[in-house]
């Protein structure tokens, strides 16, 4: 177990470098073999989140066992849901990158991206020559009326990823190397789509 | 002690590498638990900063003791007053960053950010579902005067950080963290501001 | 031979850190002593990207000898096909780089560049005093289709590189030296280029 | 001596990481205590460059004693110059970064930026309230030219450094941290003037 929390805290870092988990913010969580849901506590400098600053928690959300009384990220809840709708889910990654934001800004229901070669980092997307669909979700502080939205809008989630309007993103995939190519392929697409706006 | 001034040691030679503090410009400072201010000295490369860089100055900002013959940074008083008005503050940072120069291009009086989750990296924000106005002030060479604007316009200062046209930005905390989290929120909320700006 | 696997390797963790091979996308490939083709497999996160993640191939792309199981790029055959074309090849490198994607959004069949004096980093350029074209090739899943377009546009192809639109470039050399010179010269060319445009 | 070598090759690493010498391009050089010009060598990828890849050179920018069969960078001459016309001079730094080059495209013959309190990281400078204008001059390959242009302009270049159209700056001092505060004043100028201009 050790290792995959040691490898997604060091994605963390690398991610916070990158300026993709400013000040505090983002959170993220994996399943380990007893299917036990591991998620980042709250308020960790992101620069020095470590393995240790992962706890356990149930499917509602709440810290369990030694973990009873730290309080989880306040977004825990997105992450019970999405094992619960997609449960093939291993590893859950949640970013705060520039780019998708624009794009959550330029686009009311969803983002479509069109013939990229690197679409094809989305699993299940064999060719350029076809149009993704990225959801966005209105932003919220209300996690039960937000597990609602994505309960409702399951369908709508294809590509194991969604846009919070003016928030960030969420990828995720069952491992973490896929999670992470679906983090870094929405994120590529936004700033390829974003900067070829503004030639228009 | 020595850890403390060795942890903003490193954020400010990180914070260089990001751009954040071009040639030897910006300056930074930290009160010890006798309540001494010790701030950045002057003309020191922010690559090659370390804890050794920093030196002791009384409230107005005069070098203290074995350090009294050293030049401390020029906006050595601005960190005084700071500490003065705002008391709970134990660390401060000052960026030169690009974007928040450029919503001080765009903004006369105050910078308002809008319906950003990121907005509540600023101590007291919980929702995103607000408006965040950040205030500007004009650049002086003039610290006295610069002293003079900052407390006759103390009540506009609601989020621990301001801009100086043309300049940067100061933020703080009731530690490093507080004081990076501010900072970080402020960056990260006039990129997105910027490049959104540019879409229309 | 590990000395250049090695050194090929480490270019390719250190464009991923740049973003040019976000996801698991992007390939690259080496010609040994034997005149073997050195080609990476498929589907290696890049950031993680080691000296043995490469494996010999025939000239039509055929994993040999003890890699005769294992996956190769689906790109492998364009590799194969330049090192035919251009004998003097040695190593091809390949990025997604965003810049030169965003060329093919605006030029149809070739990039012009004129005047700066990095064309020179093309080999054979003398002066800045010139008009570089950098031919736009469409996309396709087709490896041999590709194939075939490569063979009949090979006379327009004089500066070692290509962009495949929407999708990245192919830049080679003589050494890992040289064509990291010819890639670095085609991106940052193109950076240029779209910032300018955007003057406009 | 060996020392400021070490320090200048790791500054040279350190802005090739920041694509400021893409490909082989860009030059370096300094004096030593005998006065005794070294300049870097041509054609070394500068992500590798070390103290062992600088050559000393006569005033004419040809390479003396054991050097004498290496070649010296092409523009060698230009740093001659500069070293007989600002005799206060000991380094001198070259860049390509993109932000100067598209200065060059906006103005004619000077860049002024105006207001900036990063404008006293030029040696000299003591308040943001002024107007800096830095000398643009047309890109060449004949360097004999080039030096004609320096020596015709010397009263021009106030701000010890300059912008070479389409190709990028020239910028030095009496010290390694003079010159760097010199280029990364510039380059951060460019910058914001830059994306100051894409708002309008």
């Amino acid at each position: 177990m050790s290792t995959l929390k040691e490898q997604i805290a060091e994605t963390i870092r690398n991610y916070h470098q990158r300026g993709w988990s400013p000040a505090t913010s983002t959170n993220y969580s994996f399943l380990d073999e007893n299917t036990t849901i591991w998620v980042s506590r709250s308020g960790v400098d992101k620069s020095q989140f470590s393995a240790e600053d992962f706890i356990t928690v149930d499917k509602n959300g709440r810290p369990t066992g030694k973990y009873a009384g730290v309080k989880p990220s306040a977004e825990t809840l997105i992450h019970c849901v999405l094992y619960e709708l997609f449960p093939e889910t291993k590893v859950i990654l949640h970013s705060h990158s520039v780019f998708p934001v624009l794009m959550s800004n330029m686009y009311q229901q969803e983002v479509p991206f069109e013939g990229y070669e690197v679409q094809k980092g989305f699993a299940g997307e064999t060719t350029h020559d076809a149009t993704v669909r990225i959801p966005v979700f209105d932003n919220t502080q209300d996690m039960i009326d937000f597990a609602r939205t994505l309960r409702s809008n399951q369908a709508r989630i294809r590509h194991h990823s969604f846009i919070m309007r003016k928030h960030g993103t969420y990828a995720w995939g069952t491992s973490l190397f896929e999670a992470k190519r679906h983090l870094e392929t929405l994120e590529y697409l936004s700033e390829v789509q974003y900067r070829n706006v503004l030639l228009k």
